[in-house]
């Protein structure tokens, strides 16, 4: 239920927002499964605010990919919010809060030695992967994916095979009504755009729709 | 004469340093052109502050080429003030002081169009060939070269070359004594270490002692 923004300098509680994630997260990996995107997903969990997943190392990058100019990307390269990327683009920051999850480039990865060369090759390419699975399926829920960060987890005994783990949510995506622009998520609570479980709520729904019908 | 840090917010007049910087660019420039690196430099100029170069349109990336942890690579990933980098490494960012010169993947530039694949292939290929010069110089004048940002422009008429541009000098470069490991560069203003021309003045009187020895 909690909600941080601006590494953690705004926090709220907001009762209903765990499992409503949850909820979103499990249909979500549900479907992608069936697309055939590999995750750490096994199965719903014991209750509204657990689900069961196969035990994975997190690598510690956030792997964000963008298909509209929003958030950080306007701040980085002044471009108008909202401008259609000419192709979507995948950016890493290093999961760190201390240090404020810094963007990296590969070299600074490979410094770091966070992922190694063939690691990052496949980040990348399951990250678009990803995002071609996700646009037309949340344009199919009159919601435009504009951009979302994932993680991604090397899956235990070998570390060998790295899937996706973390959740998908609007905590973690940026979603916008295609009618309306309206924003559907976390940026509702960093610039106090309106009642957040309103807009995850609309999220939500659509999806249940999207995958009932 | 100006000195500058923190993307303007701290400013000082520092007489002498423009003919200090401008002597220490002709040397060097004068340097790397017999080493094989092309650059935008013709000869000395009219006067103590100007320089002859040829015409260039300046590509709008600050090309920094790393080879210890410093400044912004050390918040950035947290590693220790001068750890050398398993190898040197290059990173670009985007000359634009409105927004804080922010640092730029290779997809940021290709959305932002500041230059194109091949341009950057070069770009990336001349700023290390660079550091291989400038790294055995600095040493033999018994300084470290940590770090240094350098510009590059497509020299008129065609702009299909591109050529090493702008000054190099303690403004532009992390350089510290190899023996005692005291800054000699513009690190000295940014943190008020000492004397900036003290600093610079070491720095040129190496410089100009190895290239006349």
């Amino acid at each position: 239920d909690d909600a941080t923004a601006f590494n953690g300098e705004k926090h709220a509680i907001i009762s209903n927002k765990g499992p409503l994630n949850k909820r979103l997260t499990v249909l979500l990996y549900q479907m992608l499964e069936q697309k055939g995107i590999a995750t750490h997903f096994v199965s719903d969990g014991k209750d509204d605010r657990h689900m069961l997943v196969r035990r994975s190392e997190i690598i510690p990058l956030e792997v964000v990919v963008r298909n509209y100019i929003a958030g950080s990307l306007q701040k980085r390269t002044g471009l108008v919010e909202g401008r259609k990327l000419k192709q979507p683009l995948v950016e890493f920051y290093y999961k760190d809060d201390d240090l404020g999850d810094p963007l990296l480039t590969q070299d600074h990865i490979r410094e770091l030695d966070l992922a190694s060369n063939d690691e990052l090759v496949k980040l990348k390419r399951q990250a678009l992967r990803l995002n071609e699975v996700m646009l037309p399926f949340w344009a199919n829920c009159g919601i435009q994916l504009v951009d979302f960060k994932v993680e991604f987890g090397r899956l235990f005994p070998d570390k060998k095979n790295i899937v996706l783990a973390d959740e998908i949510s609007p905590d973690t995506c940026r979603l916008w009504d295609v009618n309306t622009g309206e924003k559907l998520d976390k940026d509702r609570f960093r610039f106090d755009l309106g009642d957040l479980e309103t807009g995850y709520q609309k999220v939500l729904k659509a999806a249940e729709d999207a995958l009932c019908s």
